[in-house]
């Protein structure tokens, strides 16, 4: 755990509490309620007990529909061309998961990098996905020139207040879960990609509770943007480079990371893949890497929780071939 | 839904709610408390809103631990040979996970036919495997031959009033949950074997709820015991047979079932297969076929809600071979 650098302006936070208590009446009925499951320590060979929040029992397998809702139900005017996103993945089924819920159009630029499988689910959720040759930023920029001419909403997988306060629902939610339990927590560990939902937890917590920011090694952003004192350019690359592999940290996370993240730690591959095989041996759940990786955290001792530390673990996606993580 | 066969003496019910009560306080931090998770009707391709126990997320994947816990921690004594039973499946793997727990010996005798995952699930939590050659029978010949050598305690997978009243701590669970939600319901979906666990749930509830009890067509012991007035033998097969293929219904069982099931139906192994998807698809959860059976009640038609009923459908077990759902 390093400081954080100094000598940079504090911008204020670009989401507060009230902008997700707004987001979550206005994402009622569209998202699930996803459980909460107690674990001993002994459960999941952990150092302590922890509570899971099963996130990935979401829509689509992510948190990602809960910001692209709130993106969108926001939005004053959303044009007859619908909604548009680059995304071979998570946010790309979310988008197309939302269009179809509101009965909008919805496109899709998805590289042609990205795995045939998602790209086929994005398709049957009744979107129009256009395969770009070559990687994310191609998609990118092909979904900018397409905007451009429909005038399409745009929606980001994270870069925009809205979007944060939208995955700022589900801290707001498992507050609210363990409470109605009689049940207090001191911390959580969320899996950080582009910083949109990390940022959102931490938003909604404010201080209040500490959240852990854990980063793949491969791929780690969030941890560059605190070390520098500024989102920077990293490398992206491992196992769960196809949901946490953000290239820079986006600005509205940053402008709440900056505050209220409490600490930023990293895993390998290996922890990771690690983290997968524990949840289907012990709970018979299908995480994909990225939503094993705040588990790998606690369960490879990359964050080490204080003596009696009440601990959340946000199990955050699904989305992946079973046979990588039951093989 | 056919009428009870009249014309038969009605068995006073072999488990009341205080012996679950007393089961729920003996097997406090021995068994996980499963989470609920509220489903739209759209969500599920179902014609009404629906409450999911997700009772597959309890350890080693089935409802199975519980019956098993209660019945050991209630013995007066158990012997230094520890514990016996004849499986091949989810009942086998729960007494290893209980001797384990309890620091027992444990003994589980498994027929030839039943898939050698299983087997090595049993064996690598700890318990002796022995492979009989033949079926079930000949597995349950051979564990009786070896309890009467060694004296061990045998736990049987149904057949005892501690076994159905650990099962029942799922209802009273079930029914604590949805009231500190202020969530009520009317109707709770079932899949039955030998029907200890639908027993169980039936005797928490006494008729304050209904109790539905699905089967597969391919094996209908509970059904054949309601039109015959008493338990008797039938043929066992299909998709589910490996977790729900009992031949007769339980004594103990039909002591409660007789009073308390409100309705009895049955599903095609098709229809138990398209469940399996359902789970998959839309929650990312590997239900086995026996897990899934209830849910393909109300998905397929067998079982239609009135207007408003509020129900809860039980996904009571996950062990199964995930490329045979995912696939």
């Amino acid at each position: 755990m390093s400081a954080i650098a100094t000598g940079t302006t504090a911008a204020a936070p670009a989401v507060t509490p009230p902008d997700i208590e707004a987001a979550a009446h206005r994402l009622a009925g569209h998202v699930r309620t996803t459980p909460v499951i107690s674990m001993s320590a002994s459960d999941l060979d952990l150092p302590v007990p922890v509570l899971l929040k099963l996130e990935l029992l979401q829509h689509v397998g992510s948190f990602k529909p809960r910001g692209a809702f709130n993106r969108v139900l926001s939005a004053a005017h959303v044009p007859s061309a619908g909604l548009i996103a680059a995304s071979g993945g998570n946010h790309g089924a979310a988008l197309a998961f939302v269009a179809r819920s509101l009965g909008l159009r919805a496109e899709v630029f998805v590289p042609s990098s990205s795995p045939a499988m998602k790209r086929d689910r994005i398709a049957s959720l009744g979107a129009t996905v256009h395969v770009v040759e070559g990687l994310y930023d191609d998609a990118q920029a092909a979904a900018t020139a397409r905007q451009a001419a429909t005038g399409a909403l745009a929606v980001h997988p994270f870069e925009h207040p809205d979007v944060v306060a939208g995955q700022g629902t589900m801290a707001r939610e498992l507050e609210h879960q363990l409470a109605a339990l009689g049940t207090d927590f001191d911390t959580v560990l969320v899996a950080s990609g582009g910083g949109g939902f990390t940022a959102g937890q931490a938003a909604w917590f404010a201080g209040r509770k500490q959240v852990v920011s854990v980063e793949p090694e491969t791929s780690q952003c969030l941890r560059a943007a605190r070390l520098a004192g500024a989102p920077v350019e990293v490398s992206v690359a491992g196992v769960a480079a196809d949901s946490l592999g953000a290239k820079q940290l986006g600005g509205v996370a940053w402008s709440i990371v900056q505050h209220y993240v409490g600490a930023s730690v990293t895993v390998t591959d290996d922890e990771i893949r690690a983290a997968q095989r524990l949840l289907w041996d012990r709970l018979r759940l299908v995480a994909e890497p990225g939503g094993a990786t705040a588990l790998a955290a606690l369960h490879s001792g990359a964050y080490t929780p204080e003596p009696g530390e009440r601990v959340v673990v946000v199990v955050c996606g699904s989305n992946c071939d079973p046979a990588t993580v039951v093989g």
